[in-house]
């Protein structure tokens, strides 16, 4: 299983995307302030107890906190639909629908927006099934159950193939991230009418 | 109840908190490209579809995506342990510890953090107790399940005092946040071995 080095989702909150071997908090390195444009400064601000990125003129503190992904585990009966991914990170290996949470949306929309871009469905969104805390890509990662009525699916944009898999069928060799394969199995573990997530941190 | 227009923790996550009444997803204006001074534009990227900000000469898109404000219900037997907060927003009312959770760091370390700087506390952090989607705020709040083991807790930087309360002695009116309003009514109406949390949307 590859370590997880983004999430699913290229096409927003890419500012952890491009550098991610490099250390938490500080995958993107910002020279300019966006206020002024005058030159940005690493340091601990006054009253503050770590690093922020501060402009060396108009005092201005660009904060950099994690990123939301949501997904969803889409099943139909008992087959789960994964989607064959078609964009880097891991293109051509299986994941569920998921992407960055955006501005101006709840979770639970957000991973049925994600199911309406990458599977062309629109899912039946219940309660949270996984939540992962992948500290070192300063991400959490939130699925949820979810049902869709049939077979009328397709490869979204940034999917290859979609693709409905009875759950002891699973390709676990050829699943893109470490994420997708705990939301996978807390899928299969937990039973239909348990609304607790399963919670686990990947440092 | 104050409609929540902010994140407990004034501390960090600041792009959120100065101009909160702006439209969602806009909430700072930003002029400059962090990675070459040039000027922003915000428009709809190439392949996406939505606004985002883009440096017009490097083409580097800036995004922006909610944040993580983790908090928990720490408890003492039946007694639960509030914040008066001594900064605005909303100083001089009661509060949960809860801030904005950092790079780094996993959402229940990150709870455990603002409980020992707010009340000087490390509580042994739980199971989720509510989750609450603050849309119009671009954020998510968690709270945690907590328990502490006596009472050597006291007012951290950012409280005027920390005091017991019973549940059934919760000071409604003066409570701070809705967000805080819902975890500790989650607290009162689940029972002690329930580990599904409760889901919320605030549009």
């Amino acid at each position: 299983m590859a370590e997880l080095v983004d999430a699913p989702d290229s096409k927003s909150g890419g500012a952890t995307r491009e550098s991610s071997s490099l250390s938490p908090g500080r995958k993107i390195i910002m020279k300019y302030c966006n206020q002024c444009g005058n030159d940005l400064e690493f340091k601990i601000p006054k009253g503050d107890n770590r690093d922020r990125y501060i402009c060396s003129v108009c005092g201005y503190i660009q904060y950099e906190n994690p990123k939301i992904v949501v997904g969803t585990v889409p099943m139909l009966g008992d087959q789960v639909m994964l989607c064959l991914r078609g964009i880097e990170p891991r293109i051509n290996f299986w994941t569920l629908p998921a992407g960055f949470l955006e501005n101006g949306e709840s979770m639970a929309d957000g991973a049925k927006r994600e199911c309406e871009e990458e599977a062309l469905i629109t899912p039946n969104v219940q309660s949270m099934i996984a939540v992962v805390d992948v500290v070192h890509a300063d991400q959490v990662h939130v699925f949820y159950r979810a049902t869709i009525n049939d077979e009328n699916f397709g490869a979204g944009e940034e999917s290859l193939d979609v693709k409905l898999y009875r759950l002891d069928e699973v390709p676990w060799d050829l699943i893109a991230f470490e994420t997708v394969e705990i939301a996978l199995k807390a899928q299969i573990e937990k039973e239909a009418n348990d609304e607790s997530p399963i919670y686990h941190t990947i440092q």
